[in-house]
């Protein structure tokens, strides 16, 4: 009697690894990514009609797809211990909400716009970008932090400052760290300086400390934090391959240990001579 | 009655080798380039005609070289082999379709332009230098990959959100894409901003979570990537020419290999010595 | 007599290295970050209250937890060897000075700012990330001379040059150096030079160079410093955690101490043999 | 009859080695350079008469020290070796060359400037930066010749094409250089597209692709090499001092030559040993 069940998902899980299956999903999320590019041109009714449609086409597509993959799973609760599943699931059910009114139906266009993210998930190389990616997150968060602080900082100190001269860039801490992010990309800094100038002719200091510490400094803190995790990853893959200058290392170290035997082996044989005298 | 034939081959195969035809064939190439830069100054009438005659010496010229080159290989076949090759032969062969009508004129000077390109053919270290650069091409196709979907994303939240507000900015998806690029570059990226903020006041986070995307992140990939591929390249040099530690390391893996012949040759002799015994 | 007094310490310093009085230390050094946030903005009379008696509360804290790790420590003389313990101390005391005119109002408010950088001092991935940067300033002095020098150079040169121009821009040479730091960022920079080409037709050449020397070698420098402090320290924890290759070199480095005792131990004995004999 | 001569270079080369003579050469540089920056500022006629007699001073100062270190040589044409003593010579013998024509002024003024470079001759520190720069600069030579044919063929395309939209900006092929150099500085560069798009609605092609292969490709070459330069550098000088990995790999190569020699006598000892048998 559980044989059928277990005929079932074997055959679920084999259109899940079929590269046909695969690349008719990636076919879809792409015919789904351009609709909603051509959403945003004037397009006749004719096609807004046949957009709707298409749409639905795809929405059933994506369940339809969804479920094989849960089914081919032995539990439905291994389906969701993935990330990329979660995100996946999310995606896909969020366009069944039904929307009647007219003001939901930009949520309903916004999340699916979503859908095009679903490229990331199913396509491996992209996918270890992205954890690529997130691996470097937690080491770049102190550095976050810190720049966060150096803006608060100096955006407290703007706001009391210049707040009279100019209460559009200056009115609060919110804006002033605005402005300030303004600054750190160079984007007409120099209309901001010029104006706190007028009133304090020093407040190039202010500016001048403010872009070292920001763009010069921390751009390269993180730079460097990429560059980090890059040759981490490159040295470990040389490694376990055994290419590159990390691979011949990694094969003098696991050698050694058989030139350590044989000189153990020598050496017991010319106790065993010198005893035998 | 080969040998002649045999012998002509040689005489081209010589001068192709040859340092002088080498210097004259770069000579040309900087003189065509010069050429086209003159035209585009406003020239009286005698120096168009000067101009014009010399046009038609570079462009003889160009077919005499690439001939000698192709009469150079054992066979015509071994001469498109070469992706250089059939660039200098397009470039070439495309100067010498004639233009009667003024319409044209524009798509020959324009194809004159692509003379400039020999240069890269014909200078070994510039071959080298885009080789590196295609190269890193294939490794740096998935991060463009993704730039684009977040490109694409953001492009398509800006329309549906912002195009009320702005519509030569936010039209439609292609012209969003290339207002995001705009922002991206950091060029008055803050007018863009404050437009869009006086409506949705919260917007700063749409531009804000983007230029994070794009410049900081994405920017240190491309980096990181440009310096793995110069990295490995590196070291693969270093190895082979034994400099380096690179080099060093590739000693010591070669020399542990003819320790291991020492060794074994002694582990022999002591086992003869003890069963002797 | 002395037990108590020793007594006394050891709870101070218990209560120290207490997670829990870390805690409370940081969520009152945020809250008092976001109180000068919030004065940022037009508070009604009563929340000024408000903050008046927080601040004076945060003030009694900060006297508090300064006093507790003081006590804390044998001698208080200890206390001042650390950096961070004497920022932490002026910080804190510099806002127990009584400010009563209105002028000295402001003071007091830029003072309360600096209490955010006890965030750097109290968390110690934040001060390890401090002491990165610090380590790389004496490597970046004599790179920031070098710019200095040439900012000085072109400043001088622009001054004598431009002056008659836009005296703005080029009136002495401290705002001739600062409309070359805006050169520098790229800000608005074709502005400044197709003004003085309207004048000096060749004045291209002077930004060009300049550009080229700052931009592009200078900033690649300081990215290359920040690159080697990086590598080293990488390779220094490498080293002493036996990870990647340069743990495995630092193991067979090692290592071989251990073969060489073997090797010598061989010999010995081979010796003892051929002398037998 | 030579003793006294001898005796004579003897005190120059002593003067020369002295820790004060250096730091009395650095304080005139600076003070020398502080000159040049005072006579940017409008001052009145008795300050102007002070920096003239300075101006006297200083330079016989610098005529004195240059002949001391040129005495100090055991020949004249020792000292002209080294490029930096040239052009110490030639910055300090050009402000003798005597001015008397108001036009004359002006020059006489910019070449006082460059004695602030005497500063980069004279600190080691900073001489090894110049030299480090200067190692790359072959190296960089190519991508700059690179550069140059995309600027170039970049420039005819847009002289070509955009000629009649704004002369200014693209009227002929220098401009366009210019024109495009800013465009790859990203400085108002969306101004130049958008003009063009009102007349080629696909000129943006023309723009991102020139963005592409400058900004991004190219600018990311330049750092490379600049970092090989360094790495190579950091390599060596670990090597040498035999710190880092790489001075462990290289003690590890030597060290290997000692256990090859014990290897190689005790083979020979086994040897003596088996053929005794």
């Amino acid at each position: 009697m559980g044989q059928p069940a277990f005929h079932w998902r074997d055959r679920f899980v084999a259109i899940r690894g079929n590269k046909m299956f695969e690349m008719v999903v990636i076919s879809i999320i792409i015919l789904s990514a351009m609709m909603i590019g051509v959403t945003t041109y004037d397009v006749g009714p004719t096609w807004m009609t046949v957009l709707h449609f298409l749409d639905i086409a795809v929405t059933v597509f994506f369940l339809v797809e969804i479920s094989v993959r849960m089914v081919a799973e032995e539990k439905v609760r291994n389906f969701f211990r993935s990330g990329w599943n979660i995100f996946d699931f999310l995606v896909v059910t969020a366009s069944l909400i039904p929307v009647d009114e007219s003001e939901m139906v930009l949520l309903a266009r916004l999340l699916r716009i979503f859908r095009v993210l679903r490229l990331i998930s199913i396509i491996p190389e992209l996918r270890i970008l992205m954890n690529a990616l997130v691996t470097a997150i937690p080491r770049m968060g102190y550095v976050v932090l810190l720049m966060f602080i150096i803006f608060y900082i100096y955006a407290a100190v703007g706001s009391l400052m210049f707040e009279k001269i100019n209460s559009v860039l200056w009115g609060d801490i919110s804006i002033a760290m605005l402005t300030l992010f303004r600054v750190a990309t160079f984007e007409d800094w120099t209309d901001v300086m010029y104006e706190t100038m007028a009133v304090y002719p020093f407040s190039w200091v202010y500016y001048l400390s403010f872009i070292f510490l920001t763009a010069f400094v921390f751009l390269n803190m993180m730079i460097g934090i990429v560059l980090d995790v890059m040759q981490t990853e490159h040295e470990k893959f040389n490694q376990e391959s055994g290419e590159g200058t990390a691979g011949e290392v990694h094969w003098l170290k696991e050698h050694s240990e058989e030139v350590d035997q044989r000189l153990q082996r020598m050496e017991g044989m010319l106790k065993q001579l010198t005893e035998k005298k």
